[in-house]
């Protein structure tokens, strides 16, 4: 049996902290929607399941389809040890994706505050105060919480959740990543408060498995259809 | 060993949902915050812990602590019976319960659009117009989907998940009345369009653990600290 990741095809968006974590894992998995008629077969798929997802992305693994991101990852997590096995560890992994969820959603209403149903351009001045205050409170806010986890005396090895890298570890690549490409500026001058997280980093950034992904043209770059965008007026020096 | 809940004392919020669980399952639960110097012992414990929560609520059960809402409910669904057990059904409802999330988070942007560290009064024209889309495009999203789950052929007893009481159900009836309380204009144009989704929340406040629940002190009123607040400009008739 060969996963189905079914996912926008032009996007990294919510989708890539998946994907992520399918090739650290190194299982062969098919990116549905971005195969030839590949939209039409995701259309397809939403429609007709009995236990629909309420949005992309979703995950088929023979019979069973799981939807939303952090639900995905800990079906992941538990099958290709991306994840402590025993409850406590697994519950407390889920626990940080869950935050990473959190904040992956007021990255996403940086841009589109108002509605997702009206452009970026039509929500611009609203886009405006909203980054602002995410850049002044929210990622310290988010970004104090992990490093103070990755900082816990006794923590070993750098990682987020035990002694080996856990779907966290991939999500915060993934954050770091991000961010650095919709707000370069404020990255700039954020980073050096946060050493734990940009190790970590780096270390994710240097897997085997991810360094192929990260250099392969499965990797879609970033672009502004995504959840991290680039918009200079959101960024100010 | 009983469990401690930790929540901020004077609002419903996110804590409500689990509160529901506890209340349904008969399980005994202290509400620490609630208690005599509650709030400093919340604070206390926030610090304190090895593997710390972003935010309330958190529960703690013996030495374990978790916490995210819909995580908390993943853990007491698997103790007591508000969940398959087997890892089909329990993934299937922990799925729905983070689209329940989802909705929540949209609701508390409705009178929060741009900034948690301003006030509703000065993000109140943004919040006019996210909450219109919120009425006119967002709830119907959510309860189309929850009402084509509750419609699906094949689906007995009129719950979300297989043929009994889940806490996915519990959540839906909360959405239903938090709705009702922020919205009441709005709700009543909608709900005759969701006979499936009314019809679970009046089942679900029938259960004779929820109703003396809802009927006691400890239920807490809504208000316009918590997520579901009545601003009359957001709900125009």
């Amino acid at each position: 049996m060969k996963y189905e990741l079914f996912y926008w095809p032009t996007i990294q968006g919510r989708g890539e902290f998946v994907r992520l974590a399918l090739e650290e894992a190194g299982v062969p998995y098919i990116d549905v929607a971005r195969k030839r008629n590949g939209m039409a077969a995701m259309m397809a798929a939403m429609k007709g399941d009995a236990k629909p997802a309420f949005a992309p992305p979703f995950l088929k693994a023979g019979t069973l389809t799981v939807a939303q991101t952090a639900n995905i990852l800990l079906f992941l997590g538990a099958r290709h040890g991306l994840a402590p096995r025993a409850e406590a560890g697994r519950l407390w992994a889920h626990q940080l994706q869950l935050s990473i969820a959190d904040l992956i959603n007021e990255v996403h209403d940086t841009h589109h505050p108002i509605a997702t149903t009206l452009y970026y351009e039509d929500q611009k001045k609203e886009a405006k105060r909203r980054a602002a205050d995410f850049i002044a409170h929210r990622i310290p806010k988010f970004f104090d919480y992990f490093e103070r986890v990755l900082q816990e005396p006794g923590r070993r090895g750098g990682f987020m959740v035990g002694a080996r890298l856990s779907y966290v570890d991939l999500s915060l690549f993934q954050v770091v990543e991000g961010l650095r490409y919709a707000f370069p500026n404020a990255m700039r001058r954020l980073e050096p408060g946060y050493p734990g997280l940009i190790t970590l980093h780096d270390k994710v950034a240097l897997r085997p498995n991810l360094a192929a992904y990260l250099a392969s043209t499965r990797r879609i770059p970033f672009n502004e259809d995504g959840i991290f965008r680039h918009y200079r007026a959101l960024d100010p020096r």
